[in-house]
């Protein structure tokens, strides 16, 4: 059997969701919380590998349970151990086929812009501050463009090899929240620095910089050079995994 | 002349508003910062001292300009200079007259209560974390009892001595924010401690301790020892003072 986990970070302290040798990451405080409670060192899978800064109201993850213990208890146990800054907001048991990438149908992420002159004393390292303020109507329009299916090769990160970066975007809006405009996007699956890079030219043209129409152009060009850099890991959210 | 200041501020790492020797406080940092820029000390009056661990989204201070200054210039300069978790929102010329605390006309609070089982890896020290389920209807029931002219003094710290205990709420109510209760009042002034007591008052009528009638009860004991102990001063938030 399985334990399927819900998980919650704030990324700010992390060097993302991936272990990595000599660095901090979520996977390695879970794995680390998960060996103290079962004297055995355990293997966690998770359903996408955030990146270093980004954070998640949402994240699934899963490992195979050494022996029997309830699954309650072991969400207490683990937030017992964990930092204050990762959070298990669920434990249940999972087959043993489970696999929180693989089977995942959809991933939803948020992206938040503190939209604003000032700085917030409460969104440092939690949004993208942006002092200019931003059409939200011509990035809604943008937005829009993503919607559907499309190849996501001038979206993805350089160096990253995959065989396909087509890619189908479900949902993709923005919302005003206070001072910050949100972004929220569905797709089945994202390719490396795709909210980001998308976010990033959502901003050009709420900056007025392009036109809504430039996201079309950007697509079928299938050309990294033709898309803004990424926009900061601080906005990014993967708010919730799809089965 | 002086400058009136809009402040911000995440009071997590603070023993309040006020100078205190040997304590890091907000009118510290702002003094310390003031002192940088006019090379001179230079004191600052705020509406309210928020206590320890208290937060702001609208303190209202000022302080005597000792010489010219353009105010979006000194905002941008102490900026500069406060930590990333004290941020000047506004900054602009204020009649000599002008007295933060006496002149404002009421002032809003919020308390914020983190209402849900597990903790939150981004609501720690920003609010009160109750695990039971609150019922926000009999909360909403008790908080219309606020409202109107009361004597609050078995809402008051024992210990501070004043002359009257009564004041007047304007408004007192609470509202859903996703996991989140969020409580609103505004009253011409406060004695001290008296949200977070009221809250307290409030949340023990949620936890169907109580009937929202035992809001008259408090009130008309003037008993300090009616009341229960107030809430935890990580959920208070001075969002606005009005003049």
């Amino acid at each position: 059997m399985q334990i399927k986990l819900i998980i919650e970070y704030d990324g700010a302290a992390y060097f993302g969701w991936q272990f990595q040798d000599g660095q901090d990451s979520i996977q390695a405080r879970i794995e680390a919380a998960l060996a103290q409670i079962f004297s055995t060192p355990l293997r966690v899978r998770a359903a996408g590998r955030t990146d270093a800064g980004v954070h998640a109201l949402g994240q699934v993850a899963s490992f195979s349970l050494p022996r029997e213990f309830e699954a309650g208890a072991l969400r207490r146990s683990l937030n017992a151990l964990l930092p204050r800054d990762i959070v298990i907001l669920g434990a249940e048991p999972a087959p043993d086929s489970f696999d929180p990438r693989r089977d995942a149908l959809s991933r939803i992420y948020e992206y938040r812009i503190l939209n604003r002159f000032p700085p917030s004393a409460f969104e440092h390292q939690r949004s993208w501050h942006i002092r200019e303020p931003l059409d939200l109507d011509a990035m809604n329009a943008a937005a829009a463009r993503f919607i559907g299916e499309h190849d996501f090769a001038a979206f993805r990160t350089l160096g990253t090899e995959m065989r396909s970066t087509v890619r189908r975007v479900i949902e993709s809006r923005w919302r005003r929240e206070g001072d910050c405009a949100v972004y929220h996007v569905e797709a089945t699956s994202f390719v490396r620095h795709m909210v980001r890079t998308m976010v990033a030219a959502m901003v050009d043209i709420g900056r007025g910089k392009c036109g809504p129409d430039s996201i079309d152009r950007i697509l079928e060009s299938r050309d990294r050079a033709q898309a803004p850099a990424a926009a900061p890991a601080s906005g990014l959210y993967l708010v919730a995994v799809r089965y």
